[in-house]
């Protein structure tokens, strides 16, 4: 009889590599490892299917992944201006719905019945990747080894020496670092203390912005919300956000400290940097402001804080996230056209946008020669939206209301 | 028989000097000048008060606000995180509101029946003034000499000439300028092209960032969402307001540039600045991502949005506004602590923040030693959180449904 | 050179037909009227067409619009489960956009450049009207002889009499009404006093439901949000409303009596009919909780609020409207199956429903035998849902807070 | 050495009665009973607590909680209108937070660590005890014996008799029943088949809506959102809710038949009653109507869903919920006048309403003599209200978009 398979989401490092044969031991399944290219950099591809099989996995799955994650995952985030907190435009909860798609795909090409993936069990990315893959393939089950085989630090040096597996196991890395071509994301012991202040090893993708290059001015043309050229030339997405992760890196734009409500209930200290994908927002944002009509423009406001709570809580593939989708997607008609700004020094700002489907209409809004705003209908106009208000007010002086009766406080 | 009494909001320039007399003109009534300090500079009340005099107002009612202005209106705008289109500290529109109330006090005092401002007819202003007036004094009628006495430039320069106004009538300035302590908002021909950057002179409040002093660090201590102390040094709201447009000014901070949404219906260019008010909600933001809970924060966001827009819109003294203050002013109770920034090239960034009620557990949140999380509350957590998703994608598979059937995609 | 053309909304009563001959006196332009079939009853459409050509329009357009009514406009309030202020199920609003659809495709075949109708000047209907036909035709100018010709009842009566125009000037009715399939509202002088209790004369679409005939059991079948069936026979949009109509109106059902903030800021006394819209929300209700996810189903309450609120104010055809149209119809995949209602005595009781796309699981549900509820995964989901509330607690016995520390209570 | 001590919810049932001795066995602590009287009728609270002690329980603290279950939690959701899924008044899930409460004033009188009580592990009230304790007191540890210490029904059955317990063993209540004075829920086997309509064993708290008395005209006085008198006689809370419930109960008003999205993520049929809580939310909404201005309504209802959907989670004394009591307390502030309603066969019907706080103006409000609105504010209003979607459309006209540009339907 075949022995029953599980699909391991791999990362090439030391606690995934041990994993491959300790969920052998402890569950008598074979493990096929999956290892998903988002633009983390580090390790070829090839290198890490080799040091797989090392390992013991009887099969190891590859994947580039990185257009269809720029396209089909960061342009979502970057239509929705998704930054859960009002901060973090979601780094790894994007990732995560990509690799869980391949670790489907995986475990339905092998026919395993069971994926696991290297998480803590205190995180975010273990209810991303459960969540995910129950969201895609109900039938599956979702394992742990960190969190339900006791597969602890310590465990997996001694259990690398023990079977002289290929991988170092003497490097002690104090960041918990976690990459993809949208940002980087960062943890560190020290951190845990909310009073310091990160240290300049914590950064990667961003230089320092105290010590800028020249100012760098950047025209990023959109499409439907999408960016299609930089400075004129054509990009695909994954291009848009490697090129503006290198100049807006370099200007120290992207960085980001915060206090984060994780879903698990508790608060935790979190670095990200992400310089292309904030500087994406900002010019995204400003496109919308010359494009969206007023009214769509707030209640997507409102759609993109539910939007990004849900993303950033794994629940990419909910029928609700879809739904706001349909709807975000909707709005994006129209966002088309030119944004200019200036890379510098940490800041990334808009200095001129144009737009042939621009809301912005110069004769009405021009206080110069060629206004054609009728002013004639400002008093009917104030008169009305007034009302409510007006006869509350009525009603607050026939009540002797407090609140409306200002005290007199005459100089 | 008695005439009938006007009020109207003085500013002690030439369109406001010249309404002194032209509305006594068109209408036969009495004027009397209301002219309020909320932090904006220029000329001594005194000199304004006499001015009005001069011009021929019956009675020139002046008021020192500025204390008033920053904690009755200012205070709320940062426990609000009040941004209008996600930039904008409503800067003009948490002034009008404390002007109206003198004005209606004035108008009370002087048994005036009329109010009037110096708004045209195609601006925000015209509406937060009228909307403002009537939901204090439902009775006083509404009047705008540039809007329904036809007062443009031109006339008002030929009448002060023709009647030897003691006002500058000469001074061409391109710029149209409204400042307070919270912040300063500029409008000027040549912006009315989206494409134009901004010109160094087109600011005041900050100097340009591109060039800053060396970095600043400073730490702002708040009760409730107020500051209270400044490294230390105990503060006012005002003075709160004040050290931090000198500092964060000095950096070139709070410099803003949008596309914005107006009431009447159009698009306008807008440029703030607005250094402390930018500053101090950088810093509370993050005070309450320590230390309030995680729904309330979710909730507090979107209540937010829809204060922001009443606010900007002329609602302050509304019902809605004020049941929305209750709930804000709820959530503030635990919104205490010490928030450390550095303040440098254009950037407030938070490095450091403590709290004495803040809900970040560091035994909770730790990967070290001293962890106190149960993992193994884990396990349940997700699948009942991932039960919904799970059985509608128990039903896509059911029915085939392609957007959760991911297509194959090997390397 | 051609007489500038008015294309007039037309009801065929005395007030627009009037209107045909007015409108020609005061603008010199020629009328061409149109009148639009939306299921109100009364009078056929040749007749009516006949009528404006005797009144002295140019151009008489008559179009039944009850089968696109219905499926574009109707059903989409059904999909949205759109009740403005919890209850009006936006009768006159929803008919408003397709009859300013053809007064635009009116307008365009015969040239016209001003369309007009016949509504007041403190009601909602002009500006449905208005908003909807430059929301479709931004070049066009709108005109309301009522409220901007001073086109008064009496003068109307005055005027047909004196032209003998064939329409009936006697009747004096106290009731003002709008009808059509989808509903019935009625505004009349007593019910001014809210005081006062509607009398049976104000009812035509339903019976008292005090005296009802026997329960009426049936079972309606939907695809998608759609009524597709009834009793097991295909039927129409239109039909389902009509068959609905006469059998929930046979019950007194959907009978509605509500005190309503209108778009110009006042309150209004309203009475409603709808018989078989109000069934078919009740119905649709009952699926979309069977067949919607739960965040899904959430989320989509608050947009049907915003919809609601969009509709009643005549933004049909807004950016808005048409991106929450696209939420919406996402939503409605799997809004399929059987809804059996038992009708009686002005209540629409939903007693069963069977859906292929159900999202209940009998055997997660069940408390007998077949339960597959894993009970062990509630303790850990507890433990972390409440994490954020525990620690908030632990806040507030720190602090001494009183809320939370119940006083002692004992018997 | 004290035995460690745990505090039990004790209903006097079977199940609670054998947890006594059972928790004993297994845990080796003392067990004290804690019965709360929330108006759910049957035994007297005596029988009740000597049952307690009979079965072994150390302490037994019993306590009449009615009026301040009426007072402090139903009329909170009177004042939210409080309905889950647009239905549901939160019957159970009120009443957990006091019966919570009073668990943890017995805890810390008798020194209890835990407390436990007699849910299941699938359903909300397992949540909402668990949440509620831990938001009140962090500290205490929470046990529920059916869930965590295997007590099924068959043992608790074979348990009793073996001990003798003074509990009948051998009724087989085919219904799960919870009840309090703001209404009942049943469950029970053949109401899983969703198909299945109620019978009407079903039923307790209505009489059948199909067979009813006389209409019944009561006239309920609020103030600030509280019955205050019925038919001029004063009433406190209880009282109000008592009367309602015999009246409107009479007429089998308040039944309600959905099937529910559960906390735990499952879809589950549900049957309550609630003839008083739906009478008064009827009366108490339009009321509001009547004394709430617009927008300050408009977000209420916003806030009623999330308020409801806390409740029902059992977040009652979470940091949210406290904050959303204060915008809903805040709004209530003229909810004041009379509210006549017919009671008849299953509806609650409005028919008049006065109030000295009313913002409808009659004078506004009338098409007849008295009529002080200035309809020539309208043309201004309109324009101004329609500029967004007017500029939006000449944006789809410039780019020939479909969707505004309607398809010719001549008839």
């Amino acid at each position: 009889m075949a022995k029953e398979r599980v699909v391991l989401a791999y990362s090439g490092g030391l606690d995934t590599s041990v994993a491959i044969g300790w969920i052998g031991e402890q569950t008598g399944a074979e493990v096929i490892t999956v290892a998903v290219d988002v633009g983390q950099g580090g390790e070829d591809l090839e290198v890490v299917r080799q040091r797989a099989l090392d390992c013991g996995a009887v099969e190891a799955y590859v994947a580039d992944a990185r257009d269809e994650f720029a396209e089909e995952y960061c342009m979502l985030d970057l239509q929705a201006n998704g930054l859960y907190m009002d901060s973090y435009p979601l780094v790894s909860a994007l990732s995560r719905p990509v690799i869980v798609k391949h670790l489907v795909l995986a475990a339905r090409q092998f026919d395993a019945t069971v994926v696991a993936h290297g998480c803590t069990g205190k995180g975010n990315d273990q209810v991303r990747f459960e969540n995910g893959i129950t969201s895609l393939a109900p039938d599956v089950t979702c394992l742990s080894p960190v969190r339900d085989l006791a597969l602890t630090r310590e465990f997996a040096i001694g259990y690398a020496e023990k079977h002289n597996l290929p991988i170092e196991t003497t490097k002690s890395n104090p960041f918990s670092i976690d990459q993809n071509v949208w940002g980087r994301a960062v943890e560190t012991g020290f951190l845990e203390d909310l009073w310091n202040a990160p240290t300049k090893d914590v950064y990667n993708y961003t230089d320092d912005p105290a010590y800028p290059p020249l100012p760098d001015e950047v025209v990023i043309t959109f499409e439907r919300g999408i960016p299609v050229a930089i400075d004129g030339t054509a990009v695909t997405p994954l291009q848009a956000i490697e090129e503006m992760n290198r100049r807006a890196g370099a200007q120290g734009i992207g960085r980001i400290d915060i206090v984060e409500d994780r879903m698990v209930g508790i608060k935790s200290r979190e670095i990200y940097e992400a310089p292309g994908a904030m500087a994406l927002i900002t010019a995204h944002k400003e496109l919308e402001r010359v494009t969206l009509d007023r009214e769509q423009a707030r209640f997507k406001a409102r759609v993109g804080l539910r939007w990004s709570e849900l993303v950033y809580e794994g629940q990419w593939f909910s029928p609700l996230k879809r739904s706001l989708d349909a709807f975000i997607f909707d709005t994006q008609e129209y966002v088309s056209g030119d944004i200019r700004m200036t890379l510098h020094g940490g800041r990334a700002v808009v200095t001129g946008r144009r737009s042939e489907t621009s809301l912005y209409d110069f004769n009405l809004a021009t206080y110069d020669q060629g206004d054609t705003f009728d002013q004639g209908n400002a008093r009917g106009f104030i008169a009305l939206t007034g009302l409510t208000s007006q006869l509350a007010a009525a009603r607050d002086v026939k009540f002797g209301k407090g609140e409306a009766m200002p005290k007199l406080n005459l100089s």
